[in-house]
């Protein structure tokens, strides 16, 4: 799986080959072969992985509150696991996304990721609200669909037009503290917005 | 142009060949390949083309006050031109802004389309800040920004996990009442949110 991670980086989606990710690993194409009947076949088992290790990596969030919870939680889905290889890996990804109309099993298996990122915000919203530390009329499954898209187009926009997904981290952060919390209640937690507005005065 | 679009809904992409292009039109594929020099040559003016009818679909759009023609504008935004074939369209285009990391021309086409979207919304808020429609705090580019990668979300989601855009465009009406606007003036210009919220009662 990493070597199919590197390869995805260093190949792109479309010309990536078995050969490709052999050539990383320490395994040779006949044995890829045998535990996958191709291409696609080990890109379904990479894709499942990616969330497996997604999970893994955020089911311990630091923050003391809910609200905290959630400001970590998005920092850490919009910040790449590896800033090195971030930009290739996110157009891999896309990539992949647009081949998802054509199969089924990629679709199932971003579906399952998708699904997990809305239920993961959307208890934390449900906290948040039991704690009182956000707008009573605030819906948790709404505001998590909601931010889910917003994460999907910080990566289509990085990949397509080279827009960096740290503005959108900027934006997310600020969409908590100014549109789900109670007016007036924003807390410590909020990163300082270092945005250079120059109009809207 | 029109064939371009009829070939890209039926072939995708990936697949298309300017033989699908030429079939779609009353032109030869040696006429094509006379304008065009291949299938990347007549995707980068198609790219343009699409600017261009955007514009001039969205040159006048109705609405009495800036809040009530950005709520127009974003409508139109999610609204596909072509409803039959708006599936088929969003995934050729999205597999185009997965190739925009290998080609420079598709990048800078996109870029021109982003940038196109990013000014017109700025603009409105900005008209919407001087007719105090929006709260004095509100940035109108960073509010542009933000919605132009809400809006490339709902496209990617609906291609690749099969989301329905239509909810992304409620929640932008909601964001532009509850997040722009100042407190308590929410406009009659708002569509009522039929959503089915079960939680945070």
């Amino acid at each position: 799986m990493e070597a199919t991670y590197r390869a995805l980086c260093k190949h792109g989606y479309a010309e990536l080959t078995m050969q490709d990710i052999a050539a990383e690993s320490d395994k040779s194409k006949g044995t890829l072969h045998y535990h996958f009947e191709g291409k696609q076949d080990l890109l379904e088992s990479f894709l499942e992985f990616l969330l497996d290790r997604f999970e893994e990596r955020t089911q311990t969030i630091s923050g003391e509150t809910p609200a905290e919870r959630l400001h970590e939680f998005l920092e850490e889905l919009l910040t790449p696991a590896d800033e090195e290889s971030a930009e290739e890996f996110r157009t891999a990804i896309l990539e992949i996304k647009a081949q998802a109309p054509y199969n089924e099993v990629y679709q199932e298996k971003l579906g399952a990721f998708d699904r997990a990122l809305r239920e993961r915000i959307a208890t934390l919203v449900a906290d948040g609200l039991k704690a009182g530390e956000f707008r009573a009329d605030i819906d948790p499954d709404e505001t998590a669909d909601f931010l889910v898209t917003l994460f999907h187009g910080a990566q289509t926009r990085a990949a397509a037009v080279d827009r960096p997904p740290k503005r959108t981290r900027q934006y997310v952060h600020e969409y908590i503290d100014e549109t789900l919390r109670p007016d007036g209640a924003v807390g410590e937690d909020a990163p300082t917005t270092d945005g250079d507005s120059e109009a809207g005065e």
